[in-house]
């Protein structure tokens, strides 16, 4: 099902900015009991992301009038959200008072494996890096091809994840996750300041380590602090936390990641 | 006008990739006395940017043929082409067979002033910077939001065009067009291997330098190259070659550039 400024539609302007453009931006929701979960922290990266690209922020009351309206019959799915800058302007120019459009979609929920989560995953490094740029850094934008290549580069089902790179060989993300390195009990992620896409998990998970008193740290990694790592995870807010067991056909413990810290996150969403 | 896949049509299906992820093409073309130009070297690009992200091609004929279709009755207008992946594929993984959509869309002249090519431009320097994205350097894809912010910093129309530079602060290209320095009567434009998107209209000047025996080098350049050249100019397949007069204020000399190179690009397109 999807709604299309509130109205149900299977179609979209073909001049539409986003799609001309990739003029936009988006938000992948867990549902669960007929409700988007952390909708709160969904809305506040949009809001964030609409003020960076100028465009303007759909109505918070109306839109999770219209998300309760495509979630309210779904036990367990996900609520896509798309808002993009709508039509007119000249070439890249956005009109002066753009009219945005925006598309709300229930998909049915990734069948992953459980085994994922509780026994880890089996990651590659992915050929295609992210991009440095600094612009668009932390956004969840709707221009994603180097995920859309990176995610191509492999068929393997046994492959859960790419580790993506930036230009200068830097671990920044997983093609639709974010890294997490722990190095005795504490955590690293990478800094998304020149690229990469500022997760909500991510943001949920420091902001738990810090509630749990797990030293975490956003800076620059290399690949050699994954290497000699205790353990790796990727997060985003459909699958949680999966560990990885093996990274580029080396062996990791997909145990080293503090109990508490899974427990905790668990505990706190209920979809998982 | 609007077509397709070869109909006529305004919408397009509100799932496709190319709204998504931006996971598809463009092109931009001049039209003439009822024909596509250069549409030779437009389709030799499209081809190289579908081999790229594995995009199957439209066949060439048919593309042809439903580009008459919109430029037969046109006497000076533009035309726009954009191929997506189409529908399909699970998140950023794209569908084993992927079912490209085309798009053509037939486009007024955009009226610039002819003092613009005849007497220079004034242009500014954006801050936003182009990103260094090696996947996704010189393809002209939907990824477009950088040029879109860049192009939304200024309104003042006396301003033509926009510079960008590279995150370390190296001229890459203008928001819509590609930079060329002139010194000593010599040709440079930058190297787009790691940001930017290869012009057509770069492509053609390069070719007709070396045909002058116009010395012309691709290499990375400075800011304090452009502020000590003779001369500098944008160029794309619409605008054909525009020289600045003033960059950020400060004067340029729009009458350094090769008036050889100028006359044959005149003659060689007739709809300049």
């Amino acid at each position: 099902l999807l709604l299309i400024n509130g109205e149900p539609a299977t179609t979209i302007d073909a001049t539409d900015r986003g799609l001309q453009y990739g003029d936009g931006l988006f938000e992948t929701c867990a549902i669960w009991n007929g409700r988007p979960q952390q909708w709160q922290q969904h809305f506040h990266r949009l809001t964030l992301g609409c003020k960076r690209l100028g465009i303007p922020l759909p109505d918070g009351t109306l839109l999770y009038q219209e998300a309760m309206q495509l979630c309210h019959a779904v036990s367990r799915g996900v609520l896509k959200i798309v808002v993009t800058r709508g039509g007119g302007g000249r070439g890249y120019r956005p009109p002066a008072q753009p009219a945005p459009n925006r598309l709300l979609q229930s998909l049915p929920w990734p069948d992953y494996p459980a085994s994922y989560r509780q026994r880890g995953i089996r990651a590659r490094l992915c050929a295609t890096p992210v991009g440095q740029s600094p612009a668009l850094a932390g956004l969840k934008s709707l221009n994603r091809l180097e995920q859309v290549l990176a995610r191509a580069e492999w068929s393997d089902p046994e492959i859960a994840e790419g580790l993506m790179l930036d230009p200068a060989g830097h671990p920044v993300e997983g093609t639709m996750s974010n890294l997490f390195v722990v190095i005795d009990g504490c955590l690293r992620t990478p800094d998304l300041s020149r690229g990469g896409v500022a997760g909500i998990m991510r943001q949920l998970i420091i902001e738990m380590a810090a509630t749990l008193a797990i030293e975490c740290r956003v800076d620059t990694l290399t690949l050699e602090d994954l290497w000699s790592a205790d353990g790796l995870f990727f997060c985003n807010s459909l699958i949680g936390l999966w560990p990885v067991r093996e990274l580029a056909g080396q062996a990791m413990d997909p145990e080293a990641i503090p109990r508490r810290l899974i427990e905790s996150l668990t505990n706190q969403l209920e979809y998982l």
